[in-house]
């Protein structure tokens, strides 16, 4: 006798590190990508979109913390042999763009961009390998106005999103005044290898101040760090005076910005890199301070370095202050929420010449948490629709013409679609969030009549009225109008339960 | 001597089949995905959203006119040695979706979902492997009318885009029916690989009826064909008779559904699936007529197939049906938009069960190619940000701070952040579209005044105007304020260039 074939049964598992976002998350989402974008449009910036694969020789080794090359994306080979990779951020693929199409682009060139992003790396708690971006660039200007701009519009997203100030802070510092102190110390990074090397080594060091604070970071600038798990980390092998000079400067920041900028200019001495990068500060602060982006927004601090490599001179992060509860009920700071810089580098890498540029970029995923933290997500911003039940199949047709009537008014609306009876449709609508269920059974066919029941309303009075038989009897949350009454009726039953204010959906332009 | 290094330069390049899409085609796709979000939320759908990647083997293979495994989709290796390939349609992930969360989903379960897909495919003309789809799915329901509304929904979209009614008919087949006739010849399919393989080669024969005409047709049924090139296509291997009776049932539609519906009775016999077809085409019917979607939008069409092995009853197809010349001056149809139909089969392959479902997917790349041709995309749903000038450096916080009194004034603005002069400030203002350019010259600042340039009505102008000494003298274009009217004098003049109607943008909910 033949055997039966085995058929072949996939499990259905979303991939390691990935997540599907159902209604709620996206509804939420596209509301705060929609207020990012109307102030982006207001700041004069346009949208464009690349798609979500580059050449890997063009996406280049810019994430933070890789020292194995290709590690971190996800790659595979073009059927030409040539490799792709999917972009781990929107500022790469910029590059390419900028670089590809130099001569026909209006310069300064504006743009934002919003989209996923992939990274290939371990996930964990909250952190996922794809996640959404939301950048905004200025290429092809060299002027620190275009960096103030950014922090500007750094900021006035964490207010636009429903954060208040003293929620959050933007920190900004500059690449060339840290330069400038290696420079005192003898590090010189740059053309040379294994200098350049040590430099970002320290630059990852400063990067874990928030983390290890001074002495675990003091390791990583020194011999090296041992952590809990055993795992040692080579560190940059810088003597004790130099670790001293250089978290002295990581501490140089305070509440008075005159102050700070007079022990930054101590430390970098006749640093010709470092004196540029205070007199650009200095120029950021003043801009900054005619624009009434005061400490209480915007505040310089040495000790923010950020850790990718391109970055050539102000570098900025926006930082959620605020405290949370974590998951296992400890107090947690949120921390950064997205950040950027100049990065004068990045299409010359393509070109061969310098294209000044600078920009910000935006953990969206990130801020949605924070905002949920906050209680600042607001998560009724659909309205569920009317469900029209199905009582009899004979007269689907009935159910259907009451759907498209209900719709063509501009009211959401959906009959029920399974082969259960009364009492599952009625949980139905209730699972569904509905706010009105129609019915048209028997009785009220012979009367030309429909009844809607107010679900809002039936919840409310449900917890309210405990006599059984007054409920029955009275039936206040329900309504019997004739057929041809429906439009009118559900609408009035729908504006009782009408917030005052309008939803706040959707994208608009400004 | 050492060598001096020479560094690599990648070439900046968009991959392969690829592409950049720019400010306007961001918006114009972005306006009409709005509406169409509006419209499926208006059907009570929701959304959700999941990931690029799936594990390849709960994809599956679907993919039209696939004989070779694996090819059609980007595929790459995990560090645990799974394979992920990134989705190539948005109907695999949600059968993978609703089979990991069947308990907790509330059934029906309707949902929609946008977003890019991928194909390795190769590229070509206005073919891309990457394009954006916009699919909505009813899961768990056997019945009619949840096609039925699938098929409404499909010609509402048409119109709410801003087609007119008759360019386009969404033509409707049922698979049983098909099956039916191919029982009535001896080809039954199903279990038997081979059996399934030539019904599959039949169903991809009569998918080319429109572009190979009905000979072509008979000799991909019969022994095969060769085609212009010389390539050759195996055929199904059906007798004379046998095609005759296929070719049959692809003719018998008509204007008149009844005479349709008899035809197909005659094909399909004594044939039980072929019978269950026909009463579901009947249903269907009457539920459109009911419904008033008649033959001027919606056609029973017994040549429509759908490439797709997964259909197992009613499929549906949104045929663009108006011509344009196409980029050697040829007229064409615009043919498919977007199709679907029936999968009762699809969440089986996860659960072992039968989950009936039906759904609808557009492709939007090839409706907004569509629009485009038919002068229905608005091109200019954005405005363009006004420009402050920067005359000198000195002074950039005054232009900072005209851009800001601006933005908060909900006019979208930005100061030139170029290193150029007044004329090169100008060809920026007007390449960026900018209606005004404000200017804070030598001599407005002694009077504490600005001069606002009117570009638009300037462009008007410059082609009435012949006399330049007119032009010079009264300077129709431009007006001198005091810096505090700033505000009020650039609304004034953004006020005369205002269409009537509100700008169509962005995404509002039902």
């Amino acid at each position: 006798m033949a055997k039966k074939k085995k058929t072949f049964r996939p499990k259905a598992r979303v991939p390691k590190g990935l997540r599907d976002r159902r209604a709620d998350d996206v509804r939420s989402e596209r509301a705060v990508l929609a207020k990012i974008q109307t102030l982006y449009e207001l700041y004069g910036f346009d949208p464009l979109e690349t798609s979500a694969f580059e050449y890997t020789d063009a996406l280049g080794k810019f994430l933070p913390d890789l020292d194995r090359p290709n590690e971190g994306v996800f790659s595979l080979q073009d059927d030409d042999e040539q490799w792709l990779s999917l972009r781990y951020d929107l500022t790469a693929p910029l590059a390419r763009f900028v670089a590809e199409n130099y001569d026909g682009l209006t310069k300064p060139f504006r743009r934002y961009q919003t989209g996923p992003v992939w990274r290939n790396e371990k996930p964990g708690p909250g952190r996922f390998r794809q996640f959404t971006q939301f950048d905004a660039d200025t290429v092809g200007t060299p002027l620190m106005a275009a960096d103030v701009e950014m922090i500007m519009l750094a900021a006035d997203t964490m207010e636009t999103i429903g954060l208040d100030r003293g929620d959050y802070v933007v920190r900004v510092n500059n690449r060339k005044v840290l330069d400038g102190v290696l420079e005192q110390i003898g590090v010189t990074g740059g053309e040379d290898a294994a200098a350049e090397e040590q430099r970002l080594t320290i630059l990852r060091a400063i990067d874990k101040l928030d983390r290890l604070g001074a002495e675990g970071v003091g390791y990583l600038l020194g011999e090296g760090r041992k952590d809990e798990s055993g795992d040692y980390t080579k560190g940059a092998g810088l003597s004790k005076d130099q670790i001293a000079t250089v978290l002295a400067f990581t501490e140089s920041g305070g509440n008075d910005v005159n102050a700070t900028l007079d022990s930054l200019r101590k430390l970098v001495g006749s640093s010709e890199i470092g004196q540029t990068g205070i007199a650009e500060l200095e120029e950021i602060n003043a801009l900054l301070i005619a624009g009434d982006y005061g400490p209480d927004r915007v505040k310089i601090d040495p000790s923010l370095v950020r850790g990718l490599g391109y970055y050539t001179g102000p570098v900025f992060e926006a930082e959620l202050t605020f405290e949370i509860n974590d998951d296992k009920g400890q107090l947690m700071r949120f921390g950064s929420a997205g950040g950027g810089g100049r990065y004068d580098g990045l299409v010359e890498r393509f070109k061969g010449v310098k294209v000044p540029a600078t920009g910000f970029s935006l953990g969206v995923s990130r801020l949605l948490s924070a905002l949920d933290a906050k209680g600042r997500l607001k998560q009724d911003i659909s309205k569920a629709p009317v469900v029209v039940l199905v009582l009899d199949q004979d007269r689907i047709s009935d159910a259907q013409g009451m759907v498209q009537e209900l719709r063509n008014a501009g009211v959401r609306a959906e009959m029920y679609l399974g082969g259960s009876g009364m009492r599952a449709q009625m949980k139905y609508a209730d699972k569904r969030g509905a706010p009105i269920a129609i019915i048209e059974g028997e009785d009220e066919l012979e009367k030309g009549e429909i009844t809607l029941k107010d679900l809002i309303l039936g919840n409310q009075l449900s917890t309210e009225i405990e006599d059984n038989k007054t409920w029955r009897e009275d039936q206040p949350a329900q309504l019997s109008v004739k057929r041809r009454d429906l439009v009118g009726a559900v609408l009035d039953m729908l504006a009782r339960h009408e917030p005052n204010q309008e939803p706040e959906m959707g994208t608009r332009h400004a």
